[in-house]
């Protein structure tokens, strides 16, 4: 018999060496959970994540699933790996006994990410490594930010807007909500999406931004180029966060 | 001729082995300040704080005061110093050319400090260090603390709420004012004051804390008592912030 179970995991990616994934001889979020549930539970355990976020990347929401030998209460797991987890840079928020059929990638329906810029003469100490730092005398033209972002959302063949690694796959993504929003000296970015290519977030952000202050122009005509060369600058990883997967409701 | 400089400070007090006075072998904030003015401006300067927070406590707007020998422009200040302090854990917010008779601790009016704590099952990644972890599991009546800490608003001798190293000190402190207020996960609690003892808000945090667990009842007989030994614990360093220090108008 094989149990399984749901966790939802919160880190500060600037914590680990690596991103989310394995990696050997690097700090990864991925090796600090099995190694704190090898700790806990005895057994050598292979954590699946919904989502391999690059190194600094935050999440406040990722979800993982575990296969387990024994019916362990999920409360046990939960303090056991919070204890070995401590002082890491990641927490467990829960652990959720789940139906076998449940996957932590395959089963998601949609995934909230946000990115945080710190808009300002000076970047805090409180928020270094949590945001990027776009200093205040940059002069930024967000209502047309806005406007533009709007044009993201729907379809689109994204290849202008990821990573050159993602060349040779398929590169339609459907991006359910783009909202933009001023609080403060921060401004965030959110996104919603079954799924994201490799560092689409970042460079649609970065893009934006590039179009705030000037530098470029029309989103859609970046979008219908298919050219990552016509987009702009990747956005730095330490301000992007991870916040939160959906499931479809089951009864 | 001496020129005098203002300068707000906001630090991560964590960061450092000693707290905001300079200790020999240990990183302090103080210390930190003074090597980069001193690689930025070339003189040996001596930094005088407001007010010295104790280790692991933390600042949005410390505020200190310098003497220079020549009259640098307070940006080419703020920037140097910036720039040697980068990954420190400190930042100077601002750089202000004052009056000679400008005295960061001497000419203040009045202090805020805020105290946060977070009230949840699991003290989150981006909090830790930041705030004061009480389980949810503890049952906390955090309107009787509210009613309570009204009660420390005024003239008071502190005998009982401050560090018992204050023995052979004047205890007697007016506080201002004492708001506690439940936002999200976080219970923030503010006090202003022209001065408080030393650990004063880390030990009136504590004991109200303890009021609202029922384990202490009535702040003001504690008070009257002038023994320390009949308040609370002291909450730990690294849920406090000095936030802002106010100085009179000068025209």
């Amino acid at each position: 018999m094989i149990y399984r179970y749901k966790m939802i995991i919160e880190y500060d990616g600037t914590r680990f060496q690596a991103g989310w994934q394995f990696q050997p001889h690097q700090t990864s979020v991925q090796g600090a959970l099995e190694d704190a549930l090898h700790k806990t539970l005895h057994e050598k355990i292979r954590v699946y994540g919904a989502g391999r976020t690059d190194k600094n990347v935050h999440a406040l929401g990722q979800v993982a699933h575990i296969n387990a030998l024994c019916n362990y209460k999920a409360d046990r797991i939960l303090n056991g790996i919070n204890f070995y987890l401590r002082d890491s840079g990641c927490i467990v928020r829960s652990v959720e006994a789940v139906d076998y059929d449940f996957h932590a990638r395959f089963s998601s329906k949609s995934k909230l990410y946000r990115y945080c810029v710190c808009y300002d003469h000076i970047c805090g100490v409180f928020d270094t490594g949590r945001c990027w730092h776009i200093h205040s005398m940059i002069k930024l033209d967000i209502e047309h930010m806005i406007e533009q972002a709007k044009h993201l959302v729907g379809p689109n063949d994204f290849t202008s807007l990821c990573d050159s690694s993602c060349i040779n796959e398929a590169t339609l993504r459907s991006i359910e909500s783009a909202d933009i929003y001023h609080s403060g000296n921060k401004i965030y970015f959110d996104f919603r999406a079954q799924s994201f290519l490799h560092k689409q977030i970042r460079i649609m952000v970065g893009t934006l931004i590039d179009i705030a202050r000037g530098h470029l122009h029309d989103i859609r005509e970046i979008i219908a180029a298919k050219d990552r060369s016509r987009a702009g600058q990747t956005a730095p990883g330490y301000g992007l966060y991870l916040v939160e997967i959906s499931y479809p409701i089951t009864s």
